[in-house]
């Protein structure tokens, strides 16, 4: 319970590519925004250094540990994209993290108002492909073999977190997707576990749906928005969720909150973006889904006026006015122009 | 090589769900389109009872061995979309079909002429996660696994089909998909493997993608029209082609080739959609997908006269004049008036 917290710590972690780029931008509007907190000494930003690939890469650990251990001081974080090697052992720094502060919901809205689209994506977020997926076997020459795992409770728990959503903003809908007529075991049982949680939601209809349809659902105009609130294993959340942040206006526009129920890491869902980087395009990355994690954290953190007033500062600068547009590449607004633009209206 | 066959069989198979209705238009298609080679014998159409749902959960075999041994009689299938029960061990008949017959190569062309995109899908059709679907393993109330298994041998031979495609067709980019972030053994050879293929195919440049983004990508209007040939793992491809068919048009729009170096099955992209049927709908249910599957059908035993003429008909019928349009609702055309149309301007 945050409102019962004298001091509350934020993490800063600047990521790789654009991260360390849109996150400068990220820790100035925090610092507008919450600046009467921060001088107050109730809010604390907390820059943590050290999660870079070349410093991974030299360790070889996805989380340095003294890094670990300074995130594990925080309260909550905002974390921009991290690289992950192909190939190699070394695992993903997201994945790791979300396992080890236990992160089990990825939570992503996206809206289209002027198309009535407002969807959730609870995504499972610690289990499926991603727990062995540094270690999978193989017989060099012959064969690779990766594994998906899921439990009960890892199911059961994200598939309370999405009726629970549901059920406290008045949907009528749970749209549960998987591959089930592939995947039996995991998937089969993952969907089976939503329904039985569902059945404790009688307000509520749970929707089987495969998750190859509902990628071509996302496109179709004509339903698409009938959809309200989606569960799914893992990897599909990571897919889908790209799609529909695309759907919305690009992968640069929606923030990502990773929910636990000790810590919350709050995201872009964006990548690291390594081609920006050798393009030189870096400073033209777009901050807005970085801009809207932050909102989602405020809001997480019990600061729901400042939330309110930055989301509504967000859509009027994204999706209204549209006059400090972020093309991503030399034509558009820079990063820092942007922000400008954000802060300056706040 | 079919010019040098004195007769070809083709075997009809029909499915479950809308599989029979649109299979019965498709079939009339094929007896109009090749009526001269049915009449002279040199083309066989040979119904393939049996594939059913019923009768597969009844002998508890994915295919039955009487229907295999049939389909194995027949040069080249045509073939409704079967329905796979959830969870259960009951494999899917596409997979095993798939499989039995080493049809390893899913072909999956996706055009939207006035934006310029010119897409084809090459699937890796018999590894990944449908090798072992359904012999996961778990652990009851606790813990599911299910695994991914790819081959050096099956992944290079997926490759290869993609860029011999990209070389005979003046291409000059492949693009591969992976999620080798995360499966870095399966998908992280898939890419190793792809790259080493491409090596031998100087003039074609080979880009690495991930799957998440990649979804993003395809709705991304500025950029989608630049990618031309994708080669992805099996689950990737499933999924990212029903959302490429629905850019086109809908998933009832395209064709599906299944290519093995000795059989190959067409089929319609969709399922067998028990929605519709539970709506009352099946009637409405749009024959255009296997329309193109019977295109591609055609073209594959080497009429391409023919497949041109059909060609130019399905594009005037579904994509310019629009006179007869299927909307898969009791407001559009049905099935078989949408088929009486097309055959009509043959
Ligand atoms: C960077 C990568 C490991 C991550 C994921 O796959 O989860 C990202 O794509 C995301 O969606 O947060
Ligand atoms: C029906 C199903 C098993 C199949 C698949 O997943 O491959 C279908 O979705 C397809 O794309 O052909």
């Amino acid at each position: 319970d945050f409102a019962a917290m004298e001091k509350i710590t934020i993490g800063i972690v600047g990521g790789d590519g654009i991260g360390p780029i849109i996150m400068e931008q990220a820790e100035r509007l925090l610092r507008v925004s919450l600046a009467e907190e921060i001088s107050a000494g109730r809010i604390v930003l907390k820059q943590i250094e050290g999660l870079t690939i070349e410093n991974r890469t030299a360790l070889g650990k996805a989380v340095p540990d003294d890094v670990l251990a300074a995130i594990k001081e925080c309260d909550v974080l905002l974390k921009g994209p991290t690289t992950t090697p192909k190939g190699g052992t070394l695992e993903s720094a997201n994945v790791t993290l979300r396992r080890e502060l236990d992160l089990y919901a990825n939570v992503r809205p996206v809206q289209v108002p002027e198309e009535g689209i407002d969807w959730i994506f609870y995504r499972e977020n610690t289990e499926g492909e991603y727990v062995l997926g540094s270690r999978g076997v193989e017989i060099p020459g012959k064969l690779s073999m990766d594994f998906k795992v899921t439990t009960e409770a890892g199911t059961r728990r994200i598939a309370k977190a999405a009726f629970d959503y549901a059920a406290a903003n008045g949907k009528d809908n749970v749209a549960i997707v998987t591959k089930a007529n592939i995947m039996k075991k995991t998937d089969g049982n993952f969907t089976r576990i939503c329904h039985e949680v569902a059945a404790d939601y009688p307000g509520i209809k749970a929707d089987d749906w495969y998750i190859d349809i509902m990628t071509a659902n996302l496109v179709n105009k004509d339903i698409r928005s009938s959809f309200q609130v989606f569960v799914l294993p893992n990897l599909y959340g990571d897919i889908i969720t790209d799609e529909a942040a695309e759907i919305q206006g690009g992968v640069g526009t929606a923030g990502s909150a990773n929910m636990g129920d000790q810590y919350a890491m709050f995201e872009a869902i964006h990548g690291s973006a390594p081609r920006m980087m050798e393009d030189g395009l870096g400073d033209y990355a777009n901050p807005s889904s970085i801009f809207k994690a932050a909102e989602m954290m405020i809001r997480h953190i019990g600061f729901t006026a400042k939330a309110d007033k930055l989301a509504a500062v967000l859509e009027e600068c994204c999706e209204k006015e549209k006059k400090v547009v972020v093309t991503g590449f030399a034509d558009g607004a820079t990063c820092k122009a942007f922000a400008d633009y954000v802060i300056g209206k706040l």
